[in-house]
């Protein structure tokens, strides 16, 4: 297999539910049908805003099994398969792969917070990496687990073999420079905060898993674009558009998280039904600040 | 069946796993011969210190199944029964009654943190109390999961007919107050940090769920028994025990946690294995630093 | 001279400001014949509540003199004289010494608060109570400043001869606990925090250093006493004042601060102007809150 | 007068103390004598590198005018005259200006960080501009002071005639371009923090005020230009150069501080004394980690 070369954006889209809670393969289908329309390079399933932590096993390889039928090979589609346990961490790698999925986004573990030292993160890490048949991307997003992977444990995993990227879910430009700075030309980082995007490509960051790219794909993709582009003008353009993302980037991961991208979604005609409990749907006022925040991109119709 | 009357001291006690990384039935059998030997007044299996978050559910089930068919009906045994969805806690919680709990330990969900408002914790455990078939028990942990039930929350949620007391694990004395203050006063609240635990029995509370009465039980029913006592003297006597209680208390809770807890069981003759990765043992100065400690207590023999 | 034993309760006093902005003599005068009546051991001035850090040194100078000749000598006068610069609180010491100040309070200097190491703190107060002709109290405000006096840099400061107690802000218990029991039982750390004065007394406090006390000075010193009397009933009634004190207790601390507590005075009658900007007088709601919270308390008319 | 327009890079320099504790104007004078020689825009004198905190007033006034004599017209002078009351820091403002500042920059007020609502800033910021002779730049710092001056306060502040500008410390990338989208075109943001000096300009700031500039002069004004040039191939040697940066930058701000600076600046032959108490030198091992840093910047002989 040669090597996979991560680069671009790629939606980590949400598992839709129906009103008995359970995962809804109609909707997964007819939501995926919109996606496969535009630039998106790839799909991250069961990641964060996949709502990951509310799924068993079960329901997560039907996710998995239902999506890779829809996505071409063309398109990456990368499966979130982070556990708390190291063992249970490499069984849902080891499925993801046997299911179809190209790579697999691992989040650190979280339930004990304060004993996940660089040394444990990298003893997991190995492990997985070692022990998974699909190629791994660490995965840090310490806003929400409280757990940090240092860039010196990022340094040491990106010798395995079977390491292949990262998604770095923070927006501290700094920390986004020292990995970039300390791990192989080769071994991409991806942005998982569409809030400094640009910023973080100024950085030298490869592209960005970005919830704000399952609600507007186009926009993401120019912004990818024209921070690749050659001259002093895109630069302007660019700073532009970034800002005009801010509001509604904003909206769907601080403010209102997960159940405010679903809510956004529906605005945009694309329903992936309403989020698991203890999750509950934004309130009207929230849901009317998206639709606002949205009626500034011509791309999409609320 | 008669309203739980929650007092006294109960211990978290910690899950043996062999080296196969499996949980070992014989290791619980010799530690329970241990502290059913004591004063203690009841049990919790799968709690933070039973390293809920990284058995799965069958694992769980054996662990519950295993330690009741030993505990006598007169110690209370509870069990923890939080998981991130609320439709997978409020099955575990009937596992659990099926299987012989006394009552169900709830931690709140944390994987989206940052959406654990109020509004939906009420939710939740109000789902979680009418779906359960055990008495459910409330617990707070901030520390750990970086969510707060407040005592607003607390309040509306302890009108609820099955939900029966709290555990509370922060060392936030006016928090503490609070909780008590706004509570029925038959609605217990339980101290979850020993390092405060005489003074959250002077605020009010009426028992602890100590990790520490694993390890060092009858100095926690002493310390429980002194600030109870009738007069001036013993009050000097409990505040030196709860100055004595103190490095050991912060080694095995934030200093080394579960992983610590269960090498310092090992040096006091109860062994319950290794902890499961990504969980490290800690190392031979953490070890070296608990039997100093430990040292202190007449009552143990490192 | 013989050693200091500061124990009991100390209300610090706020600092008059007329409406041009200048300390009011009229209303220190007026606001003292009031709390000279009261059974309060002693009074700080220029403490955080006292907005020192508002006041150039002239001003400072004007209150304690001010002060010094309306307290006499059986009560105990205490002079915040913390300034960021080492020589300048040295300088601030020996000039409230001169002006009659029984003990000088140091805040720690925090205007480069990632700075202020164990060291360089031993080094400055070593440095201060070697220069200060008062004896000198340590003074860890946490919250406020974003520095914190460690327990073991406490143990070897309070070696010094001219450093002679400690007032502790936070509300920490087992920080607390920890100080009491690594310093000299004659060596007093006072409380400084009124939502968790009956537990620090509990963990072996001598006294307080409390805004609670210039408000509602008989319920504070009630509190004292029954958290010292011999037998389990007052440690009811203890629990009870304690909790009543919790809601006006946070409001003049966390919620509105300085300004907060110069309303509340003035719902009691107790006129000490209005505060200094940038700070600015609580919203008429804010009051409404105070009042209602006061109303609660017979010994006040509001 | 015409409008300011501030841009380029600005050198916040430290104020040279003897051993004897005391303002050291001939270092103020050989100082300077190297920096300008270098393309430095402008300096600041008193800022928190300038250990603005650690002097009185008298002091303060001496530094303005020894470095106005020695600063010809044409590169800017900058004074820090932040004070935590209003009254004073607009005395500050206009003792500034007399001694010829050509602008101030005032630090957010942090004694009552709790109480520093954007009303309150507003109305001290305001105040302040009303009374200052000299235009005035706003100066968040919130790692060093606790508090933050919100997009939405600066933006009602950018309307005011003698608000000129702000000078941003954090690194927040999303924060900065908040400001900037928030604020006219010729209002500017000027960042403070040199480990993200490029992605602030790819945010759009339009310069730096930066410890690193005292340090690094031509490092930082190449940044600064490769910033705004016009083409691709010097965005890779932008990025290159802030990642070579970056551990020096880091050191003389979060890691060792004001005193780091000068330690550094001694390394490089710039002699600018010792800090003053509390504040201590670095230690050894410190000074060998700026040496090594240092040597990777063939302009520096260290």
């Amino acid at each position: 297999m040669p090597p996979m070369t991560l680069t671009g954006v790629y939606a980590p889209v949400p598992t839709p539910f129906n009103h008995d809670d359970q995962v809804d393969i109609a909707r997964i289908r007819t939501s995926f049908a919109r996606w496969l329309t535009t630039r998106l390079t790839g799909f991250v399933v069961l990641g964060t805003n996949g709502e990951a932590g509310l799924l068993d096993d079960e329901e997560s390889d039907l996710v998995i099994e239902t999506v890779r039928a829809l996505v071409p090979r063309e398109r990456t589609l990368i499966a979130g398969t982070g556990r708390e346990s190291t063992q249970a961490t490499i069984r849902a790698c080891k499925r993801a792969a046997q299911l179809g999925a190209d790579a697999v986004l691992v989040r650190t573990p979280s339930f004990f917070k304060s004993r996940m030292t660089d040394a444990a993160l990298i003893h997991h890490y190995t492990a997985v990496a070692d022990g998974s048949t699909a190629p791994v991307l660490l995965y840090n997003f310490s806003t929400a687990t409280g757990v940090n992977l240092s860039p010196a444990a990022v340094q040491t995993l990106s010798e395995h073999p079977n390491i292949v990227g990262m998604k770095e879910s923070g927006s501290d430009i700094a920390h986004i420079a020292d990995l970039v700075a300390m791990t192989p030309v080769d071994f991409p980082i991806l942005a998982g905060s569409a809030t400094t995007f640009y910023a973080a490509l100024c950085a030298g960051v490869s592209g960005g898993i970005l919830a704000l790219a399952a609600l507007l794909p186009e926009p993401c993709v120019r912004l990818f674009e024209l921070a690749r582009a050659d001259s002093a003008t895109p630069r302007d353009e660019a700073r532009a558009l970034q800002r005009k993302l801010l509001p509604i980037a904003r909206m769907i991961s601080a403010q209102y998280g997960v159940a405010g991208l679903k809510a956004a979604l529906a605005l945009t005609g694309i329903d992936v039904g309403i989020p698991r409990p203890p999750l509950m749907l934004p309130d009207r006022s929230a849901i009317h600040a998206m639709r606002d925040a949205l009626s500034t991109f011509e791309e999409v119709t609320v």
